[in-house]
């Protein structure tokens, strides 16, 4: 087991809404918790502007993990430019993707919609795209494999993101993963974080393990909250060699 | 006033825990608004772990931006490395920082804490770092001046954060932003978004303008928010022209 490589994620949240701080950005927590549960480890979430300088960070997030996903900037208006920055970033020509096409006809069909030019630009997506659908809103989204990256380009409306994101991991990220990381917590009553250094100095030479403490006393009663989160299923031993720690210390696991 | 550089900043969130979905990232987003709120666009915002790969995102943030703002890892604890992470970043030494030191000193006297070596580490700081006194907490945070870029170091819990920054901003930020960038904001019913496009366009080439459209329609009126945001308080003059593409198109300013 020791030779399974965890996949690298990497989260792309693009949108200028974001950084002058109009517009909360919950896609990226949302998306670390779902990626952590399927067994993928979420490195970088980067949050940059719909401009020429997003195309760096998609190039670099492609060149350093196996996953990408992105959300952000694939509407009808001029600043939806994520298909272009991509485009730019892997050095692909954009095309209109026939699959991507049908789906906005589709949904310009229900809504009454006109196809504008605008609208048209939603089925543009780099040449290779698979297109994604979008149940909730218009924008497709788009799966693309590069080099040894599989990138998942979402749209910026949670509700949107969300439906699609479940959907296409399903499919492309299915296998990738194994599954949620272990993870054990608890709180020892009558330590404090000191008394734990010497095990946590140990454990944080296992960089495949996770380890959290935080003080949780009250006056006249340290505690300390320990978390332990590892991909690679090692949880119970680094758990046990913290409470080992505690107790020689004086703790007292809480609920005993 | 066209010569007026907008300073730019980077908000770089470090911590294991934000990026295993365990922890909701409220820090980047107050600050990316405070930010805002003085003048200073926000150009990136990046959460990266509590190791190595962080030196190289610190490195490329000092080299960027005029104002970096980091938070998170100044604790006691192993996993507590952000001094670290940036002294290598700069290429300076860890030193104990005198003034740190004596805050570190007087927290644990005022709580009965002993001055454990876990402790004492809270005082190191790359070379030529002011310390930042934290009134919430224990850690104290600090600013550090590179070449062109102010750092400002910052703890991860946000009361702690918020108060140090707040005092940290009044110091050393104060003059460097011309306070809130011009904001408007309006909904105009009886248009869809495509009637502003060439408006829209026209107003893209301005790169200090933001201008964001949003379908706001109800079955049977279509509506479309705009809003414009500027640091270089060129909002008038913009809004003005969407107007006019607005009332051209047969829309109608919600509320007159």
């Amino acid at each position: 087991m020791t030779d399974y490589v965890i996949p690298r994620a990497w989260v792309i949240t693009l949108g200028n809404e974001v950084l002058l701080g109009e517009v909360e950005n919950t896609n990226a927590g949302w998306l670390a918790r779902r990626l952590t549960s399927i067994g993928i480890a979420v490195r970088r979430i980067v949050t940059s502007p719909d401009d020429e300088e997003s195309i760096e960070v998609l190039r670099e997030a492609v060149e350093r993990a196996d996953v990408v996903v992105s959300t952000g900037g694939l509407g009808p208006t001029y600043d939806d430019r994520t298909m272009y920055l991509l485009s730019r970033a892997l050095g692909l020509p954009l095309e209109t993707n026939p699959r991507a096409l049908d789906m906005v006809k589709r949904r310009a069909a229900e809504r009454g919609f006109q196809l504008t030019p605008a609208r048209l630009k939603m089925a543009e997506m780099p040449v290779g795209a698979e297109a994604l659908e979008n149940h909730v809103g218009t924008a497709p989204g788009a799966v693309l494999r590069h080099g040894s990256a599989i990138i998942i380009v979402l749209p910026g409306v949670p509700a949107e993101m969300m439906q699609m994101f479940d959907e296409a991991a399903e499919v492309y990220l299915r296998g990738m993963g194994r599954g949620p990381p272990c993870r054990r917590e608890a709180t020892f009553e009558g330590i404090v974080e000191a008394d734990l250094a010497g095990a946590l100095l140990e454990l944080s030479k296992d960089s495949s393990v996770y380890v959290k403490t935080q003080p949780r006393g009250k006056p006249g009663m340290p505690a300390v909250r320990i978390l332990v989160i590892s991909f690679k299923g090692n949880c119970d031993e680094a758990f046990r060699r913290l409470e080992e720690a505690a107790r020689s210390a004086g703790g007292r696991l809480l609920g005993e």
